[in-house]
């Protein structure tokens, strides 16, 4: 990759010193697939049925009883409100670390609908070689996504080895208690206090970072402003997308879908020339 | 350091794996001075007068004209509108850039009252060596502070060795925009999106860092819960508070001051047994 070597030679112009190589990739779609739902709402799903004999009311309950009887339509019909009631039922209203176990569990045992295989074995394996590749050239990595931080927590060191304090995402609000033995917890509250997508990313990065990155990955139009936020520093820059092209193998979708919706940034990407991998010619391999 | 030697050496039976060796910093009181008010507060009174050509209204309008007459106990008497409009017209309205400058600009030029020092010459050399310790130990040293981070972030490198993503404190909203360039700049709004102290000092080390501190160090009732929250996890802590008792070389307060009150946290680590370090007996230099 050029522009490894030019950030990374002291005696090129371009060198880059070792804190400020600082890499942002998005996760879903990026690092691993996202169809044909995000798997972390696959998870919210089956969270849904796992707790449902705690919940009888949710039998006769919009969107639970639509997510029950397996009835996707439904679910989707029930919209924004419907989708929120879901989420806060499955991801708040308990500890961080009983959610982190909620889906460390679930990541254990699920299965993908397509390819029954974990959800952990759907990520790319031309990526993780080019994180291994910079990591190996010094290279900070953070994955900069809309997933919720601690979801993604359950299994980025493991996957990807990009450590816990490097995953920045959308956060629930969380309240400091003491519990009944005198131990705090940090209770998960009923509410989304930073969706970190579209132009929240480079909010995020500026918060959690405070360094600009020097290259950055994403799939769609919510990673643009994180790529031009990166583009519009000093010096040599890598922008890239992912381009989902290849349906046998994967999936193909850009501008029409819904999930990973890529128009502006394509336009953009293509005319500043920024790197599209096009999935269908450019990857051999695609899962490891 | 016994703390130190234990959670290092391998054949300990508390041994902590690197990664996991997290020390979580105070910053105003722990890490250098913090009277007769916030270093921060000054760099806003400094900040108002530096602005106040562009701000010919200032002259009459309180809390402005309180500062621009060096009238203290007027600033106080605005109570907290009138703070929070001191801290809006000067850390807000700007590019994170400008903001960034504007401190810089200060901390190179700026004096104590009392020790007619830089601010930066005002940090404590004991724990300079605590934290040079740390390092050399493998520990990942943050900064959790109710400092604001980008404040914080213009010195924390050059003064303590702490990179900026390491550096977590209170946070002003920002805006992503497009200037009249295209190029993208983060606006700093007039709104404090994330107040760090007190029980959201663990909020933020569990959304920031992912992981709970080992060791943790603070000076007030602000951090207790920080110190309670490193104190509640498995295996062997460290928990330091610094008392202010040096009314000589430096100053002397706790449970009546409003800057650093430390009385709650202070009854905590006695009874918990954790370490109080008492400035005038244990700290035979305080600043370098």
């Amino acid at each position: 990759m050029g522009f490894v070597a030019r950030v990374t030679s002291e005696s090129s112009a371009e060198f880059v010193p070792i804190p400020q190589r600082i890499a942002t990739f998005d996760n879903d779609g990026t690092l691993w697939s996202e169809q044909p739902i995000y798997f972390q709402f696959e998870f919210v799903l089956d969270r849904v049925k796992a707790l449902a004999a705690q919940h009888p009311e949710w039998k006769t309950q919009e969107p639970f009883e639509a997510v029950l009887e397996g009835d996707l339509k439904g679910v989707v019909a029930s919209g924004e409100q419907g989708l929120t009631d879901l989420l806060m039922a499955t991801h708040a209203g308990m500890s961080t670390d009983e959610f982190s176990s909620s889906v460390a569990d679930w990541l254990s045992t699920a299965q993908h609908p397509r390819f029954k295989e974990p959800y952990t074995d759907l990520v790319f394996k031309p990526m993780l070689e080019l994180l291994s590749y910079l990591r190996q050239n010094q290279f900070e990595i953070y994955i900069v996504s809309g997933g919720t931080v601690d979801f993604m927590r359950a299994f980025a060191e493991k996957v990807y080895g990009i450590p816990p304090e490097h995953v920045i995402g959308t956060t629930f609000a969380l309240q400091f208690q003491r519990g009944p033995d005198g131990k705090p917890v940090l209770m998960r509250e009923p509410k989304i206090d930073f969706l970190d997508d579209g132009p929240a990313k480079p909010v995020a990065i500026q918060r959690v970072i405070g360094r600009r990155p020097i290259l950055a990955f994403g799939n769609s139009d919510g990673d643009q402003q994180m790529l031009e936020w990166t583009a519009a520093g000093d010096g040599v820059r890598f922008m890239g997308l992912v381009h989902h092209t290849d349906a046998e193998r994967e999936w193909a979708y850009d501008r029409e879908s819904r999930i990973g919706h890529l128009d502006k940034a394509l336009d953009e990407a293509t005319e500043r020339k920024w790197v599209i991998v096009d999935m269908k010619q450019d990857w051999k391999v695609i899962y490891p």
